[in-house]
């Protein structure tokens, strides 16, 4: 009952998208400020929200054969320099554990940043013969990489994640794994978060550090920034060979296997905040959501009201999640806005006369509509409600991508496209670093992946004039 | 396919129960040594155990009205000092960062052994009223202790764990929690784990850093030596005294919350190991087990036995958790000892001469006894077994307490007693810790709990003689 007077004092998202943002997440009290700078704490909403995500995921996971596992949240300096692109990738943004009790240690230990050096040494020790192959597992776990501007969700110190992590006989399965699980993320945005994702691979500059190739989903936010979203890197056996991770192979001969690691993370929930939020504040699709359904009795004093939606919310949550609003101390009007602001996809009105009348108000998050419904048809329509806010709130994310996608033929439109708009810029690109670096410079903008499906609108590159190779987006990003 | 000669080479439990133990972790691929000392790999089977243990306990949580959260890994040095008795019991264990990138830190941050102090801090920060109470709270998570001596799961310098944190509007509420949860845990272990514990309370000495009062449950493993399993502590308003936690009751006053922490951890998997293994492996709770039931062809190559499997395998995983092991490169043999080590309750074996019969052969692993079972009658023979298993296992693991449990009338008999056996010893105390103390110093022995059933079987103390107060058990200890 903090936030008493929540909705008049949110920040427009016209106004400051930013701000926007952070009165949001700290006032639908779905994560705090943690008192070390940089961290985060994520409260019971953000978190059953996390564990809807980490539900579906985790099935869809296993599903496709992958298990869980744990590895140590603490990796040797030693281990994290075996590979020499990924060290420096990260070495200078991980924390370090000098001291173990009262003593200091001989070598350094990382907070875990990612865990690919880690299992790497284990993959060494397990893999004998290509019958053990492959090897498909997964961690949810903590990481930590000290970031310097921080934004709850966005961009923190610790995040949440999940690494998968698999080991393969060939280069061509581990391709397709790659693959596989980069369409499972992008399905999952789509399906679940009501986020479309533009699906491509990273330019060598932004790849992964030590990955052959990465492969991302790109969402644009309401503000036409892009967020990465989910990311699976190829690695050939490049960390084989530092790691020396070998099999036998059917001949009797020893060979490197091939690597992939994948990855979401609690990253994700701005990406639905930012995807889908309104001045009213979250905006939840029904698909991912830890609260469906509201009721919120009117004049919850008066005889046979209580018992009502008592009722009415023992029968609805056999079908949905549902949590019955029967707080004494504040009014109907409260409840709205504060549930509004956390973003539940449906309410139930009901009051007595409504009860008298074998009828309540169903009123939709998404469209701000209400409509009356018969109690007897009420399973049913907010079962129909269900995926047509779930459809809606995805068109409206597609409508919105659409509209903030452009096209720049040449360097100055690019420039003149940025100076007024925030959106993806579809480009052509020959390939070079140069124009790449260029886009970083005058701009703040980078290539957020080539996509699969590229539309080669013209022969040349947008920025330099010469013969292009792709068909790039670019944006600024989160 | 790395352990190809396994059960051969097994420790026998008579002849060192510790590298018993060691091997059995190992060779059942629970667990693996990480590169670093003292840490850990839980490899996919082991943290299979560990999910079905969460899914279980957060069921239960949930249930009982707790929600999840999580809260950062590092917690700054100035917050662990907040609390004299809880930082004198951490301080000499834990991990310190120091550096974060290429910065040293103004303060140093540990890598949480606990969290009281940090979710205590954002309790303060979020509690206002008497109605925003309870806070029901609790976080999986990691936690690094620096020890000395480690042995995998039973004592490890990360390891998993949940901790509920609970604030109340008074000490009756707080309390009702404590025992409420130490309850669950009892509960959990007896229903699922098949392992019978003693409730109980911690002496002055024995209980957990900072708290008013600890109530533990202590099982006996194999060997005789006590396991504390899970611990649940009421703290008054120590914590909220130091961390400023009120709020305004009823009468618009402020007052001080009541607090309860409560916690188990990847440890309580060493317990299940210790209670039911045997020199063939491990032996697992089919309540618990990650694989229920394992199908082993006989014959394999002969037509049809593959489909008749592959039959089974669908129509036993509808009710139950199977596995087919159809691995062509070994013999029906190995497969049975493989899974007899990795302690699967069932085994279904079936060859072409049963499946000519509609029968095949039922292997407990409990007793180790077979029976034909007909085909028709499988599932249903099954679903039988899974009850009679666990129920035979606790009655087991009781029979094993009950044999391991002794009584010490006075120390000449104590001191005999822990010469010649392991196990509780009941005795009488009179309250003092110079009598606690000497049981340490002499017999390396310390009181596990004062039950909340205690059988006073005379009146004075049974180490220095004076009056008693409590019948208590003392054991050597994990």
């Amino acid at each position: 009952m903090e936030n008493k007077e929540f909705v008049k004092d949110l920040t427009k998202m016209e106004d400051d998208f930013a701000k926007w943002y952070t009165d949001i997440v700290l006032k639908s009290e779905l994560v705090d400020y943690a008192p070390i700078k940089g961290f985060m704490v994520i409260r019971p909403y953000g978190y059953a929200l996390w564990e809807n995500i980490q539900h579906v995921l985790d099935t869809k996971f296993k599903e496709l054969g992958h298990k869980n596992t744990y590895f140590p949240c603490l990796i040797p300096e030693s281990l994290l320099n075996k590979e020499k692109e990924h060290v420096e990738g990260f070495a200078p943004e991980v924390a370090w554990v000098t001291h173990g009790g009262e003593k200091e240690l001989e070598e350094r230990l990382c907070v875990r940043p990612t865990s690919e050096t880690i299992i790497c040494t284990m993959y060494a020790k397990w893999l004998h013969s290509y019958r053990d192959l492959p090897f498909k597992y997964n961690q949810w776990a903590n990481v930590v990489r000290w970031e310097k501007t921080t934004r709850p969700f966005l961009r923190t110190a610790e995040f949440l994640w999940q690494e998968g992590h698999t080991i393969h006989a060939t280069a061509e399965e581990a391709m397709e794994e790659t693959l596989q699980m980069h369409k499972v993320y992008a399905d999952f945005c789509k399906d679940y978060l009501a986020i479309p994702v533009i699906m491509g691979q990273k330019s060598e500059k932004e790849k992964f550090a030590g990955a052959e190739a990465t492969y991302t989903i790109e969402a644009m936010m309401h503000d036409g920034k892009a967020l990465q979203s989910g990311t699976s890197h190829y690695f050939g056996n490049h960390f084989a060979k530092a790691f020396d991770i070998k099999f036998q192979n059917k001949e009797g001969k020893l060979e490197y296997a091939y690597q992939t690691s994948w990855g979401m993370t609690t990253r994700i929930i701005g990406g639905i905040i930012m995807t889908h939020g309104d001045n009213r504040g979250l905006k939840l699709p029904p698909n991912i959501a830890p609260i469906q359904v509201v009721i919120v009795p009117i004049a919850q004093q008066k005889e046979g009201v209580l018992e009502k939606v008592g009722e009415l919310k023992s029968e609805l949550s056999k079908k949905f999640s549902v949590e019955l609003d029967d707080r004494k101390e504040v009014t109907p009007g409260f409840k709205f806005n504060y549930w509004e602001l956390r973003g539940v996809p449906v309410r139930v009105e009901i009051g007595p006369k409504d009860i008298e009348n074998n009828q309540c108000i169903v009123f939709r998050r998404d469209t701000l509509e209400k409509e009356t419904v018969s109690l007897d048809k009420l399973e049913e329509r907010i079962a129909e409600l269900m995926v047509e806010i779930q459809n809606n709130m995805l068109e409206s994310a597609k409508e919105n991508l659409k509209n903030r996608t452009f096209t720049a033929h040449d360097f100055e439109e690019y420039k003149k496209l940025f100076a007024e708009n925030e959106g993806f810029a579809k480009i052509m690109w020959c390939g070079d670093r140069a124009c790449e670096d260029k886009l970083k410079e005058e701009n703040s903008t980078t290539i957020r992946c080539i996509p699969f499906e590229e539309d080669k609108f013209q022969e040349c590159c947008s920025i330099c004039g010469k013969k292009a190779k792709h068909m790039v987006y670019a944006a600024r990003q989160y």
